[in-house]
């Protein structure tokens, strides 16, 4: 299963991007065909497609799907408003700017090398984390022989092309046979830890629960969870992490019960251009996502609602950060970490 | 408006409870009539009346309903079922028990009694812990001019009688010009806090906003939250408390960021034949209210869910007890503080 790739309907044809379209899930796993870059933009801002790397993926192959369409003015604005669609993944401008890049020296078919090369490079990641990972896990456990494990929205295949971040730890570790269970938090307002993450782990076959968000804390105190593993959407160079709205939270409730807490990513998401959590900007998804559920109002008619998408976990209460390159432990300045094997 | 109450059609006649259907807040406010106690259990299990206090006065008055159409062992029978209706809440089961005491001394009408008097006590109650939380917040403040306080589940009108519990202290806080904001942590999974609390708030004419669980965190640490509210299900003697699912972790970020977390719960809610939280039965709701959401499936088929309507906040996390007699600061053992005033 990839969540995104490029295809191309005939030999000598442009091609275009085909998805796995993430609302419908878990109802329906449809295929979505998208051939202009308003669809795309679209598509990034409803979440149909989503997860950083993923989005990493789409930025680059939009500024593909533009390159074969448009004159080179039109792609540079149309590479400005995939960019912009959606700001606390870093992956959507790093693989816009990649793409454009490319372009620039190689036109409609750098571009879309360069989407391609990024693509099989989040692949290659995803499996060198799910090592890097799992073996921490392993390790700071004591070696149990059956892991429990708790994660947070869905960071699995759906969210990176063909294998997860912390869900690819969690895939791994049940492949080793190492996988007690994985709790699951269902990850409100949309719900991806439910309809994604809950999905991909039955696909899997691994023993998982699902729970309400806030049931995290109490679940934590009464079970025997060897650690939170958590994706990321931005990694700043102090090591402060932006994810999911609800990782701040988790992260404070792991450390309340002295649970190791990582942050699995690969290095496409560590951005050294930024310092600290307080340059990241969170977006606000405003108040439908909160006040209704399929149509139907759950929060009186004008309720006011605060909506932010994402949260920053400070860098002392993260454990590790696990890349497809290296561990860092107690993670303090991510430009001097040094890669493993360098 | 009273969530609860004791009605006669006619003069003579014996009477039946009607109730604030909570299930269709907030697109309905409707009035549920309850005229048999499999009709009031049926409310009970499916929430149509919930809130510590009020369930106490349901509990009494379902045993008024039971002993005004039943024979005296039908109505001990009765009794019983009605009191198995919810496990964690100790209301329900104090007052069952004291109506059948009434029920015993002075038969149908001791019953009746009994129920009426723990509804007016109940709204005695929620005004006396009005103005002991209202005042605590405000000294613990320093004496801010407008507060901000955040909150869980619903605990206002609609969990008690005519006033709130933790609610009630941000109504007081309210019409005494003191609120800057309340801040109202939807409650998953069946949404109290949105669809009840976001409606009390809106009806108070009191600003508020809501957010969903997981925030709770990212807001306490980027806001100037002056305190925590919640209610009570059941406090153990040694101050360990039950109360929504979430509490728990709302607590230990309260503590991480050093802002008062108070529980706000009468008399009747304090339990000192539970020793402390490990005694308290937590009720797991099941897979449904996780799953799906108005009918539509939210999850894959099968998805194993742990679904625990409540947690256990350990006293050492709880900056204080409000009840309608006493505060307990740092509450530890609550058979020994002395009623204020005693």
């Amino acid at each position: 299963m990839r969540t995104i790739d490029w295809v191309t309907a005939r030999p000598g044809a442009a091609g275009h991007i085909r998805l796995i379209d993430q609302t419908q899930l878990p109802a329906h796993s449809a295929a979505l065909d998208v051939d202009t870059v308003d669809d795309l933009i679209a598509a990034i801002r409803r979440l149909s497609i989503r997860g950083a790397p993923a989005l990493g993926v789409a930025g680059a192959m939009g500024v593909a799907l533009a390159a074969h369409r448009m004159a080179p003015e039109q792609t540079r604005a149309a590479a400005g408003a995939i960019r912009a669609a959606r700001p606390t993944a870093v992956n959507l401008a790093v693989g816009v700017d990649r793409a454009m890049a490319a372009f620039d020296l190689g036109g409609p078919i750098g571009a879309l090398e360069a989407a391609l090369c990024i693509r099989d490079e989040e692949i290659d990641a995803a499996l060198a984390m799910a090592t890097l990972g799992a073996d921490l896990v392993y390790e700071l456990s004591g070696g149990k022989d059956r892991l429990t494990v708790m994660t947070i929205c869905n960071t699995g295949a759906l969210a990176a092309v063909e294998h997860g971040t912390a869900l690819g730890v969690v895939e791994k570790l049940h492949q080793d046979g190492r996988l007690g269970s994985a709790i699951a938090l269902e990850t409100r307002p949309l719900l991806q830890g439910a309809r994604l993450t809950a999905w991909e782990l039955d696909r899997m076959g691994a023993h998982y629960e699902l729970i309400v968000d806030s049931a995290a804390a109490s679940v934590l105190a009464g079970s025997d969870v060897d650690a939170v593993l958590v994706g990321a959407d931005r990694i700043a160079a102090n090591g402060d992490t932006a994810n999911k709205i609800g990782t701040f939270a988790l992260a404070i409730a792991a450390r309340h019960f002295d649970i190791p807490f990582l942050v699995v990513a690969p290095e496409t998401t560590v951005d050294v251009t930024t310092a600290g959590g307080w340059d990241i900007e969170i977006e606000d998804r405003g108040p439908d996502e909160v006040c209704s559920f399929a149509g139907v109002r759950t929060a009186p008619p004008g309720a006011k609602v605060r909506n932010p998408a994402f949260d920053v976990t400070p860098a002392e209460l993260i454990t590790a950060v696990v890349t497809d390159r290296r561990v860092i432990m107690q993670p303090r300045d991510l430009r001097a970490a040094a890669p493993i094997g360098a």
